[in-house]
């Protein structure tokens, strides 16, 4: 039973439903001990989803034990599931008669996810015993992260001429097939996209009514090239469930349902959070050491060049520093409010950009909006600081206040504008604009601050 | 006609589909010369959520006068497609008698969402002259953002007992009504939820077919109190487009479809990025500046505070920096890699915990990975680091080599290891996890880093 209305949910962890450490650790001894019986009595009512959770807690021995006894339709569902890295270790020792079963459980956009990650020797050895070796074949030309790659071929398409009846029969030919059937597409001869019918619509409909007056005509479609990520944007904007894909000569090749979608928006939700956080190569949990730590260096990389940069403005100035040392004590006020700021802005800008509520064109709209509130937030912050270092009495009071409330109020107008700019140049360049978030728009704030800061310093106590 | 499919996109901003500065423009012009019969051509084939972009890219008076123009069903349909800041000044002059047509047109969830942020006098005012007052009445008690308040109460609910024939004409009973069902629920006399039946699977049923037989029992629901961001994972997870909501006496109370969970996924991400920008508020970029300023301080209080602390750790070790003022161009190096190093391992924790991939029992685990990391990027940077000083010839090398080594090296452990630390801690404290990212992970490790550099060097200099 998946239902779970009754519990409470409070203390329940997300992704946690059926699967727990007991659970694991059960799981884990009972397999030791051969209890195929028990096991799969523990089993049956899991959730792919759910299972698919427990193959990855299991110890790698454990789990291709658990994977072997599975019947192959639930295998199947359990490998769809399951990210490239916890499959593989699932397919190694494996058949070729099994692995080709599997395979020919899943739909087709799912059977290709598992092809592509394979290696070419046994995708050589599997693909032409499939049933669907055709249309995997064409599927697996598609680059992973566009539509093509995302879109099953499995779909149910008529002619215009067909009656109501006629595309129930069509249906009820297909639903063996296809686990999920919102709506009817309706082809011309060569195959273009005329129109679709929602099931609701079909079963609502006289038996004897022609598509042809039944069909909507409006149909959001999109390109087999499209990238993965417009493509979710697409279907949330026009509440699709289910969306036609064309290729390049304007024929129908295959759809895309919301659950493929979904995955996506959460994946690119996760690599833009990465990317904000100086993390590249789409970092899971269970990657080895030496892997993450290759993903992470990059950043680190930069982070260290550009600190390298923010000291030798520090350098340059060491002889105003030598002339009041207690300058240094406000370093990290300049830093850290550069770098705050300019993220802040930096955020809104990205989010705007990628929910289509800021267009290119304004850029400038935006910067003045970002300059008036970085003269209010900075007119505000460099008072409360000045007002500490009078009443702490902190220095030479004087210079010290008149440095800092200029430094403070002059690095937050710079850093909160340059925040918001950052991401429209990268949008023009064809770059992620979301990498303006990580470690570079810090940087660079660290850089601009520190010269601002030095040189106000030095016209005021050289 | 919506089918993009034949133009190229490349080009093409995201969100930025029907409605572009040019049409913008040209609308405004036309408003403003009360050519409505113009305008009303130009909009007739947008679907409403262009419509909606139009609506916010309008100036204000333009703006209402289109929306005015709009037919009931249209401007309904507009209506749900806004944010609430972007539907406040559409209502503020429409008459009592508009706003209940326009309300009307929407399903219950779509119009609870109005109602919630009307001013209560305009709700009491409206409310009683709904058609669906009484389902209305019931969502408002919801919290917005738990299920109740993102279900609707239209749904085609049967009891067990009748057949596929007599389900059918269930559906198309409500068809009217409800723009999509997915599938039918059967419940008890009670209104318990015993099963369901996708549309697909009674359309191929034989009419005489009881629904006892043909229902799936195993159904995901979730009760009325369930946070939204929980929602959206388990459609998710479970690949679902329509979820039933129990009340807590286990009565349906309403069903939640997949494009408003869509919806929230995507408002949570951008919470989320917002949260690790320390930006408060939900800041929208049509927000005031006032609004935006206000959003922003808390974070730039806090960051204030944690710098003027570092700063404070700085001045107590005044004394070594007279010394050598040459260890103030290192202070930057020292915060960027410990604020850089934790906020990665933070955001593997923080997707980690959030995808269910790490549980709250594997924080032992994820912190010794977290250190081995630590330890190989420590010992490449600190060795970079040294032998950049050695061959720069920089100050007192041997002992500036010996100090930066290894603050190097302790910096990025400890903050790689408190970075992953933080969001497990978080969660058992029930504060979202995202919390770790902003400003508070950065300012904890230049706090640290600063006493761990100044400790070394005062042992070494001094």
């Amino acid at each position: 039973m998946l239902a779970f209305a009754a519990t409470s949910t409070s203390d329940r962890s997300p992704g946690l439903f059926q699967v727990d450490e007991a659970m694991v650790d059960d799981i884990a001894a009972l397999v030791a001990a051969e209890d195929r019986g028990m096991v799969m009595n523990l089993l049956v009512d899991l959730h792919p989803v759910d299972l698919a959770v427990l193959m990855e807690r299991l110890p790698e021995v454990e789990a291709r034990q658990v994977f072997a006894w599975l019947p192959p339709e639930l295998a199947g569902d359990v490998l769809a599931e399951l990210d490239a890295v916890e499959r593989e270790p699932l397919l190694v020792g494996i058949s070729g008669e099994r692995l080709r079963k599997l395979i020919d459980e899943l739909d087709t956009d799912d059977a290709v996810d598992v092809l592509s990650e394979l290696p070419d020797r046994r995708v050589a050895d599997v693909l032409p015993k499939l049933e669907d070796t055709y249309d995997l074949t064409a599927l697996l030309t598609y680059p992973e992260q566009s539509a093509g790659g995302l879109m099953a071929r499995e779909f149910v398409a008529v002619p215009s001429s067909v009656t109501a009846f006629e595309a129930t029969e069509a249906v009820r030919h297909r639903a063996r097939d296809i686990d999920e059937i919102y709506s009817v597409f309706v082809l011309t001869t060569d195959g273009h996209l005329k129109g679709v019918v929602s099931l609701k619509d079909l079963m609502l409909s006289p038996a004897d009514m022609p598509l042809e007056d039944l069909m909507q005509t409006d149909v959001v479609s999109v390109p087999t090239g499209m990238d993965q990520e417009e493509v979710a944007r697409i279907m949330e904007r026009y509440d699709l469930v289910s969306l036609p894909v064309l290729d390049e000569d304007g024929v129908m090749a295959g759809r895309i349902t919301i659950d493929d979608v979904m995955r996506v928006v959460r994946t690119e939700a996760e690599e833009d959070m990465q990317l904000m956080s100086g993390v590249s190569g789409a970092e899971q949990p269970g990657d080895s050491v030496l892997r993450i730590s290759r993903g992470r260096m990059p950043w680190l990389l930069v982070g260290l060049i550009g600190a390298g940069l923010s000291g030798t403005v520090i350098g340059t100035f060491e002889a105003t520093l030598e002339q009041a040392v207690v300058l240094a004590a406000f370093i990290p006020i300049v830093t850290a409010m550069g770098g705050n700021a300019a993220v802040q802005s930096a955020a809104i800008a990205v989010q705007g950009l990628s929910s289509g509520k800021l267009w290119p064109g304004d850029l400038m709209r935006r910067m003045g909006k970002e300059m008036l509130v970085a003269i209010v937030n900075g007119i505000l912050l460099a008072t409360l600081l000045c007002l500490t270092i009078f009443f702490l009495q902190l220095g030479d009071v004087t210079r010290l206040v008149l440095t800092l409330g200029l430094t403070m109020f002059t690095v937050i107008l710079l850093a909160t504008t340059n925040g918001a700019l950052v991401p429209f140049v990268l949008k023009k360049m064809g770059i992620d604009p979301a990498s303006a978030m990580g470690p570079f728009v810090t940087t660079l704030n660290d850089i601009i601050g520190l010269t601002v800061y030095f040189i106000y310093a030095t016209a005021l106590y050289l």
